[in-house]
């Protein structure tokens, strides 16, 4: 089917376009100067990643599809973290004109699908020229009447839970940097994340009082809750799920590891959670994290940094 | 102050988003998984792009403060050609780790600036490394109950007229690609446009069949709204405003220039416009874009060709 360059830009937003499923949120879609969302709580949730290719993903490592489920999870699990329903997303798409335009329909066959797990459409978008992959993507949702689960709740007293997958992300990360190519099950998590999409609806049913996703790691994620919270954060290590396939250093990666995303909130300490979370602290007064009582080693991933 | 890389990106996110307005529409602001926005109509209007260092901006060309300014106003007249109130933008920042700081927060004063002038806020974003600059900029808009100004709603023997600059951009573009530095004015114009967001609420009040913001050219744009809305434009050239600034080649430019943001809109026959709009040609059965009855030759401006 040739390269992007060779269809041009209205050419390659038919193709793409053509791919994308519209669900019934999406009022008016791509075509037009801008998309036309639902919101019928009279509040958007609005938030925006960049992925930038050799800092985000490598085209070595990962396929155009998994790339495209995971650049779409990790912008729905932002908006689920607020206790919102995903709605719709939108796609900023740079690439080099010499992409094979089959690459850019596996990518948003990838975005596709992801969103169709998450109860969300691709509204709109943007494609551009550029040297480097670089996606954009704005996800939106619907708070359905209710405020927003923010990360300033957390209370002394309250229970710290986590539903989803911790460490797997970063360890099958750290298998492709030794040049491995096993557990499958590991690489497939770093390749495409599977952010627990209804821990949102359950962490609000069981009465949370802070949410977020573990993008960056647990112990540096619990902290943005302490630190909105004016809170501390007393987490207990032997009750973070650490999983035998996570090997050795599997704690370190639970408790480090980002891009799993994960989700981490505070109850009530009479909330009665589903069986999917699993407590793995409590929050006190104070400031901070600590692990088993002590201050964690500098953790986490600083995109900005790395 | 040091490059954003010694920031790091928590230090670049508090150093940018101190220096960003915060309107009533930004419920809840920077700072947690995603922002919150009013959207009391119901709906949102949504657009995004992305603009990519040499390709969509040169900084020897344009500094910091206007390539905010444009980057805001591109996405800014988008949500005001669908005939919405704009509420708020999202932004991606992608720098090498080495850019000043300084450069970034006149980034973010021109991006505050044009908010403010369309009156807009920033809600939220992302900072990631990257080795050229890219913006990928979300605009949200506010319809206030009424349908959306599509290209689709042209009929024949409407009106077409347009607001705002035409081909200012792109004369100033031609300028700079002289190693000229004047005409000021179109220098200007090409380094920060001044789309008329006051036109959204003209034209909805003057009974706007079809709307949009001229990026890629008169002409080209004009198609889109033919092919929209099933209809063919005849366009009179002697209508178009071409000021002597322009000078020869002007009316090349005000036709085939893109990039001022101007707005287009088709109207009743009967419809009384303001007096900054220009009448400029009349909608008629068939397809495509006539000039002065002949076919134009292949203008506008592919960003993904060029």
């Amino acid at each position: 089917m040739g390269t992007i360059g060779e269809l041009g830009e209205f050419g390659l937003i038919g193709l793409l376009t053509r791919r994308l499923p519209r669900g019934p949120d999406v009022r008016l879609g791509p075509g037009d100067d801008a998309a036309v969302v639902a919101a019928p709580d009279g509040r958007a949730v609005a938030t925006t990643d960049l992925l930038v290719e050799g800092r985000h993903f490598r085209r070595d490592w990962s396929g155009p599809y998994d790339i495209g489920r995971k650049a779409a999870a990790q912008n729905l699990a932002d908006v689920v973290a607020m206790g919102a329903r995903p709605t719709a997303l939108l796609v900023g798409f740079a690439a080099p004109l010499t992409t094979d335009a089959a690459w850019a329909e596996g990518l948003y066959d990838g975005l596709a699908d992801e969103c169709r797990a998450a109860g969300a459409s691709v509204a709109g978008g943007d494609v551009v020229g550029a040297d480097a992959i670089t996606l954009a993507v704005t996800a939106l949702g619907d708070l359905g009447g209710r405020p927003p689960l923010t990360r300033s709740g957390a209370r002394p007293g309250d229970v710290v839970a986590v539903r989803g997958r911790l460490g797997w992300s970063a360890a099958g990360l750290a298998l492709l940097e030794e040049g491995r190519d096993g557990p499958a099950v590991l690489i497939g998590a770093h390749r495409r994340p599977e952010p627990p999409y209804a821990a949102g609806a359950e962490a609000r049913a069981a009465g949370a009082t802070a949410l977020l996703d573990v993008s960056d790691g647990l112990v540096q994620d619990l902290g943005h809750i302490a630190a909105s919270s004016g809170v501390r954060i007393d987490l207990d290590s032997s009750a973070v799920p650490v999983p035998d396939v996570l090997g050795p250093g599997g704690l370190r990666h639970a408790l480090t590891g980002g891009e799993d995303h994960a989700f981490a909130g505070t109850f009530p300490a009479e909330a009665v959670l589903p069986s999917s979370w699993s407590p793995v602290g409590v929050v006190a007064e104070g400031t901070g994290v600590l692990v088993d009582g002590r201050e964690p080693g500098r953790g986490g991933w600083d995109h900005f940094r790395a």
